[in-house]
């Protein structure tokens, strides 16, 4: 399946922020960056690209992008821009071949969801009428409602297209799926009515019955994204909205999800627009971890709670190789997995840090138990972690507000070195690690038995 | 798919160990309750037994199984049962059905692969014909060459079958897969030759070309599994067989492979006739390993050997609940996951205990920390256990002969408490697990860059 990008419009209202429109970048990434990577996520392998209006760097950024990304990027000129963004389809004509076709804007955001369920639609045969993903939901705060195109729907079928309609039920995300039905509305669309748009083309299918809608809502997902990124206060919204998705991580403990997230992802909006990757991001966290066990080792309370400090600070901080990732499309399970593993190498240090500040000033024997304890039972939760997730999969649903993990554990060291508590948060440490784990052992017995 | 268990005669040679003979353990599990569930893994869920001699405590043996195993396992009454095993077949002919049925001897173990072939087989239209599993490989230490029956082959069908058959191309392994035509024979090799055995049925079949063969070696695995347990001889042949199947571990490190695991197959024989679980072993192993801990911590050179013979019991112990699962057909998630999580806990005591030994001793602070790194470091090495194995399964093969895992962390512990080397021992650990690490993580980032 191929699909199309109309990306040689001149897309004056963002000119200030990048030229041509499709290379503005949004958290790092170039708006059409972000479009071809996801529909690669969804499965596409080859785009066409018409370029018309500054041409030349956007046709060098996807040149290199292709053979990056391992995808087929053409690159199709199209000299009558300037009439409309309908041009585009018939420009690109040889390229998108006999078959249906998906397009897809330079400059709306898409939800892989989208992409992968307009390809079911596809294979199910969908060949020859044309589909276009239609958000049903009116109140989508995402959504410029001076600038977006409305459609009324029937039945399934598009019945009216255009910006002023009102009323409406729906609007036009800018994500379609077409055949050859198309070039022959377009050209119809130019000849008769002079107005070689993609809304002229639609309007023209849909008055013979031929038009069809995708509800964005009921038939991919009721959170399904989208954004149409026309000028700068949309490209402020769609960073909000990206960052806003990455709150949503299912494993996220209490601690993570009401005070380290939201700080990690202010964090990160300003880490996407340094040369910064996730991978280093997880190795100064590590740096940064090792730094807090040796000041709470140092003896004195003020040691001890500026290693708290630093301690909390690598916690959130620790959030940002994942943000990064994301939004980056950079997730990788070596990168998940290499975070871990430094993790646990952090926790051990952090935890003997704070062992040793209690032990230097006691000399109790005792109390390098405790630590012993509490090291032994951090690990062991880490260990017991994917098993129990795994097994808890089904009742933890969208996040797991008492889950109890890392992040838990360095609060609570956190709060013990800035209250000059040591001994007791080692305690309180040890005692919830270990009980946790008995419990995960517990559990996990239990759901054997009913196996 | 049913399967018929002949189990109606008298098994004299094995009287003085069981009576009947299907209920003689083997390393505490009844030889046809090891038939049973050996199929039942194999996908088998519908059994028909023949009882004759000494019914009554079969029946009441197998009526347990059944629910117990969520298997529909049927006694069917031969009263015939002294004229010969054919007997059962008919007997059992109502509780066969119509279709393909499998058959298998009560008295010989089988190989789960080869009923999987058989069911395979059938699954692949094999109706009509007799299939029998033969083992081509004439050189079968396990096989009683005075007792086995032989079978000649041409082009994978039988010709010839009987005891005394000499030259041979096979040996009759007691798995068939048969159909309504083995009835016909049956009736008449009872009425025209007086001799209602499965051999006899075989050989009408085999005279008309419809007896078949599936070649063990080639058609299932070279060494698929199976021994006839026809008398005490053979009884503790099937023992041997079945222990030393067990020291094929694929993670098995080298001191598991060349010490732990002979040893603890040894203790195993002879846990298997106790009354104890897979998992109660897991925490006796625990509980020696913390024993040992305790020891070690205490100052002198001999708590300290002493403590150190007590850890490498616990690492030989440790291989034991594993190997009573697999003898009793008793593995589970759980219990590997179990022994897992304790055995992260006795590794953090054990090198604990060291550490304070050595502390105690010198009362150098830099000798905590070494303690830590090989603490955090053994941690780090079963926490990247999982991926790492992943990711080497294709290099891996069979057996892991320089893979560093825990026997060869307790055994440099055993090393250095017994020759009074503690500090080294620690050392060595500590050097030798994060070196590992960071091995591990170079060798995964190596493969993701690959991907």
């Amino acid at each position: 399946m191929r699909c199309l990008i109309p990306a040689a419009g001149r897309g004056s209202r963002l000119a200030r922020v990048a030229e041509p429109k499709p290379l503005a970048p949004l958290l790092g990434v170039p708006l059409i960056e972000r479009v071809i990577r996801t529909a690669a996520r969804a499965g596409v392998r080859e785009f066409c690209v018409t370029v018309g209006h500054a041409a030349e760097p956007l046709r060098r950024h996807l040149e290199a992008l292709g053979p990056r990304l391992g995808l087929d990027i053409r690159c199709v000129a199209n000299p009558d821009w300037e009439a409309g963004n309908g041009t585009s389809v018939l420009a690109a004509r040889a390229c998108l071949g006999e078959g249906p076709f998906l397009i897809l804007m330079a400059d709306h955001l898409v939800d892989e969801r989208t992409v992968r369920a307009l390809l079911r639609r596809a294979e199910a045969g969908h060949t020859h009428d044309l589909l276009l993903a239609v958000d049903t939901d009116l109140g989508n705060p995402l959504v410029d409602p001076d600038d977006v195109t409305r459609v009324r729907l029937e039945d399934g079928r598009i019945t009216a297209i255009g910006k002023g309609l009102a009323p409406c039920d729906g609007y036009d995300t800018g994500a379609f799926l077409a055949g050859p039905a198309l070039f022959e509305a377009m050209e119809r669309a130019w000849r008769e009515q002079g107005e070689p748009s993609l809304t002229a083309a639609v309007r023209l299918l849909a008055a013979e019955g031929r038009a069809h809608a995708l509800d964005l809502r009921r038939a991919v997902a009721a959170d399904a994204f989208w954004i149409d990124v026309d000028d700068a206060r949309a490209l402020r919204r769609a960073e909000e909205a990206l960052l806003r998705r990455l709150r949503n991580k299912a494993t996220d403990g209490p601690v993570s999800r009401w005070l380290n997230r939201p700080l990690s992802i202010r964090l990160t909006r300003h880490l996407a627009r340094l040369p910064v990757t996730p991978n280093q991001l997880s190795l100064a966290t590590f740096a940064l971890g090792c730094l807090a066990a040796l000041v709470m080792a140092l003896p004195g309370p003020l040691a001890l709670a500026l290693g708290g400090l630093l301690a909390q600070a690598s916690s959130v901080l620790d959030g940002c190789d994942g943000e990064l990732a994301r939004l980056r499309f950079q997730e990788s399970d070596f990168g998940g997995w290499l975070d871990a593993v430094l993790d646990r190498y952090a926790d051990g240090f952090l935890l003997a840090g704070l062992t040793w500040h209690v032990y230097a000033a006691t000399g109790a024997a005792a109390h390098l138990l405790v630590g012993l304890l509490a090291v032994t039972g951090s690990f062991a939760l880490s260990y017991t972690a994917d098993k129990y997730d795994g097994l808890m999969r089904a009742r933890l649903g969208r996040g797991a507000p008492w889950r109890l993990g890392r992040d838990v554990r360095v609060f609570i060291v956190f709060l013990g070195a800035v209250l000059n508590a040591a001994l007791a948060a080692l305690v309180v440490v040890a005692a919830l690690m270990n009980a946790e784990v008995a419990r995960r052992i517990w559990v996990a017995r239990r759901a054997a038995a009913a196996a």
